[in-house]
């Protein structure tokens, strides 16, 4: 079993939380992959050079600048420095960017209509499954080599890309998942799915696609649950054996949600 | 013959040289690695940043926030976009440092008096040939896949470290000589060792040690040329089969100083 692992700026921007993520992490068993987002820090980077980042629906628009300093936080700072720290605690791993063996192809997001105004992303890219060299990355594991994935690919065209974390690591795993089986672990600031979003404590272990439906009808997901959710069971839905959402400071325990077929 | 390419920072900075050399480096015939500088664009960020570049004997002081930067210079811009043109024209490269798959390992520089003065460098390390994992070099130029490195590696505790291109590309081709014929070729910004510094057309084609002796005793090698030179024969004598310097501009063509034993 793989283990497709995906980490928002929030870890990746506190050494502590960092530190004991690197240590949970470089503790398990089997082979992982890791997708990191940065996104806190490259905003603060972007305020240092005068910079005002904007977000549309979640996604930064990515002009020249804005695309080297992502690529400088993400692909530089923030995946050179977790790899040493892996190094450190005893996980061979390397930092990727998509370009980087070609292991991932991204599109170059087309100008589009939000809410009734054009948008141009500009250097934002869209990843699928197909664009994943899962090849490359099985070479890798093969050879007991944990890769570690940023939000920068590559369209082949010489640009690079800005693309979205969490939808890297569902392809990854999809893409994985065509060759053997594969999980996918979101970890997130909540332990898990939560019946009650104000009780902790109210964590469901264990959604399939017909108590999805149920909860939903009921109106009992978060909103911001929703698309993570709807995500979740469409990697499903493409062969990934399971989606496990947690604290990213449980990751070496057994709390959390786990979505499955 | 595997050949170690080593660029400056003045072709990574300006857009049509380093199309220039993309284009010419992916034509190349054989398997090759890449070692690539920087160091204008990381002054010029840490000057946007506030911050004054302080160089030593020709080595930057790296607190931790210059860490931060060249690493999100070399590791992040400079790397990913020279392996996304590589890839564009052909080339199937990764962009690496030595914390990626523990590729290079270096030691940190301990403070030390340089001319009479107390300095601490920071995190800045050197590296040596035994730092360097050929094996897994070896492993990607037998898939195909052509290593790009920069000038940020790791010591193995956490800790990214900068050193020096030129070190790392004799280094990485002492150690991959160990194992397949090497060459070691530094391109600059002269066509060559000149026997007239004022003189580009008097590219000198062969130098041995016996007639670099002899153009030493003569004071008839530039100041500037002398460390090159001399690292260039301790590559050769650490089993390197010839060391080529030339201009980056030059590197299709067949013009520029052989160094050989």
């Amino acid at each position: 079993m793989i283990n497709v692992i995906k980490i928002g700026g929030n870890v990746v921007d506190n050494p502590a939380l960092l530190k004991q993520f690197v240590s949970d992490f470089a503790a398990l068993d089997g082979p992982c992959v890791l997708v990191h987002g940065g996104g806190v820090m490259a905003s603060q980077m972007q305020r240092q050079m005068g910079m005002t980042p904007l977000m549309v629906e979640g996604r930064r628009v990515t002009d020249e600048e804005t695309l080297r300093i992502v690529t400088m936080v993400y692909a530089g700072w923030c995946g050179k420095h977790i790899a040493a720290l892996l190094q450190a605690a005893g996980r061979n791993a390397i930092s990727l960017s998509g370009c980087d063996a070609n292991v991932i192809r991204a599109d170059r997001r087309p100008p589009r209509m939000v809410n009734g105004e054009p948008v141009d992303y500009g250097f934002v890219g869209d990843v699928h499954a197909e664009g994943v060299n899962a090849q490359f990355i099985l070479q890798l594991l093969d050879a007991g080599v944990t890769p570690v994935f940023n939000a920068i690919n590559h369209n082949g065209h010489g640009d690079l890309l800005n693309t979205n974390a969490d939808t890297i690591a569902s392809c990854v795993a999809q893409a994985l998942a065509q060759h053997t089986a594969t999980r996918l672990i979101y970890c997130f600031e909540k332990p898990g799915v939560l019946l009650d979003k104000d009780d902790d404590t109210s964590v469901i272990d264990s959604i399939t696609p017909a108590y999805y439906a149920e909860l939903k009808a009921e109106g009992r997901v978060a909103d911001g649950m929703l698309p993570k959710l709807d995500n979740a069971f469409a990697a499903i839905a493409a062969g990934v054996d399971s989606v496990v959402i947690k604290h990213a400071m449980n990751l070496g325990r057994n709390i959390g949600t786990t979505l499955h077929a």
